[in-house]
């Protein structure tokens, strides 16, 4: 089964997610500046889940690039990863209209867990399928980063519960290292 | 006519549609764990609903993948099966909101009886113009799951009556039939 | 210019209009048969937006493929078009909301008699383009079924003042002609 | 890295954003004329969001077109860019439901800038990846036109201020130099 039109499916998908959170940010009340204050929350989760979002994009860009063909397992957990970042939206929401309360933010967290779990079993159902020795298998490596992002989520969403901003810390320390992939702080975690 | 364009626009029909549905996930109010309580019956609603819509664009990509051509006749059979697709969206909201109440589990259960009679229109009217001896004839045999489950659908709208769980019990068993279609299950239904 | 971007961006805005006049397709409240009722208007536009934005789709599709290269004239002639095509899903819930009423089907119309001279516009920029003996000029020939339409649709504006049923069932007739190209009568129009 | 995907993936955005904002025209209450007249002010912003948008949409397929391949700096620049853009639904909503107030017409300028200054960052990041002696940078040229843009609605966001009629009188200008590109006025500001 050729790649393309899964790449084309997956592509439309992430593009709507990245667009349609903006829906939440809700038209401020009110014409002057205090009508934009307690929008604030919801424009950093915003900014947030955009980046977010945009790293899977780059990642799956990347990821497809040296993959040769798709099967039915790849393709379904392909979907399963839509299906978590397909809620993102509405858990960035849900945590921005709260003002990073507790739950919301372990909520947050947790969609972000799935995702993680989502990309790595997209990971281990391509080399499945594409053998140790192809361009894949070489180009993802060990996934090292995306097993420590598992971890860190993880480890966020209890931290929460001890204190909310080390959640939101962590969520945005993983952001860091994915966009900012060429620091010495990367490379780091890297080796 | 060429192909292309038509697996395109569908792709993007479907995308759009299966992202669409987050949009009924309303943030829920409140910033602890007994506000996410009400929202489990629109979850488990969407669940199954991006199942099945995911089921649709999956045999949607395999039957074009076999097709050489697209004529006026198949453009719109394929329209109106993106018709009854995008009603999902809100039969889906319609079930959940409603606590699977009998009448909202049964107006879900026609929207999934018209989905599949629409999908069985396109596979005639894919016959029609290639013949029997085509690729696309051979691959799609003689559609026996897709009017299997035509069938189920038809007898779950009508037992939604008498107990409206048996009618989502037959949804979910329909979408495993297409989601797992590797299991012996599967196959003693095929033979 | 190449004619392919162009292409697909026209098809990502159809099927994103075409999927969103769903979202105005509000969930009934109430979980009996009884909370259907009041939406059978807004079903009905809807039908006929879909029908009516899936022409415009299809007369595209087949309009492009005849077409070589596009220059800027060309792009905002067609982003002109899916301006007030866009406008469908808004108009379409407009005319459902308020059950047919005069001025809502009137500034449906008007939608409609602006995409039709939209589509009249892109047809002379891109003849102007292509000049008198390309494939193109040949296959849309005086292009008279869509002159015919332009008329139809104003004539239809006026006379839903006098009847408002007369301007929906003349939207109708215009999406039949469209619909079912090759029965007499469209082919007796034709000549 | 190949264009095609961030292509296809920027068509896809831009094609949402310019749909999306569709939703914010509310459905008039009401079913004579007068119920549309409040929504002049959204619609009016509308249009003009609309043909913004495609101005970048015009401009990134133009500079697309003569791009070679992309590194992950100009990926980011793009999604920088479409960050702002994705923006422009809520910010035009914002400006036309207050009707043309002083502090959201600011606001829309303002994210006027952050899109202007977005596409310079991705011209220059285009232009540190291929150099200066390559099609893509003989194109853009000195992007003069880019940099008047900035420039004059930066002034806009300030005279906002003093009446709020010369920012919204200068964001259709710079719409109006970019969407009749062949007119005299264009070419001297050009030279």
């Amino acid at each position: 089964m050729g790649k393309g039109r899964v790449e084309a499916f997956t592509d439309g998908v992430v593009a709507i997610i990245i667009t349609i959170m903006v829906l939440d940010l809700k038209v401020p009340e009110g014409e002057d500046f205090s009508a934009l204050l307690p929008q604030w929350p919801v424009f950093l989760c915003y900014v947030l889940s955009f980046i977010n979002v945009g790293i899977y994009w780059n990642n799956l860009h990347n990821m497809f690039h040296t993959v040769q063909r798709v099967d039915g397992r790849v393709l379904w957990a392909n979907l399963h990863l839509l299906f978590w970042l397909s809620l993102m939206p509405v858990t960035t929401a849900f945590m921005g209209e709260n003002h990073f309360a507790a739950v919301p933010v372990a909520v947050y967290g947790f969609d972000l867990v799935m995702c993680a779990t989502a990309y790595s079993i997209l990971v281990i159902a391509l080399h499945r399928q594409h053998g140790p020795d192809t361009a894949f298998a070489k180009a993802i490596g060990r996934d090292r980063k995306g097993r420590i992002s598992l971890a860190v989520y993880i480890a966020a969403v209890g931290l929460t519960f001890l204190d909310r901003w080390i959640g939101v810390a962590l969520y945005v320390a993983v952001a860091l290292i994915w966009l900012v992939p060429d620091t010495r702080f990367a490379r780091v975690i890297e080796k």
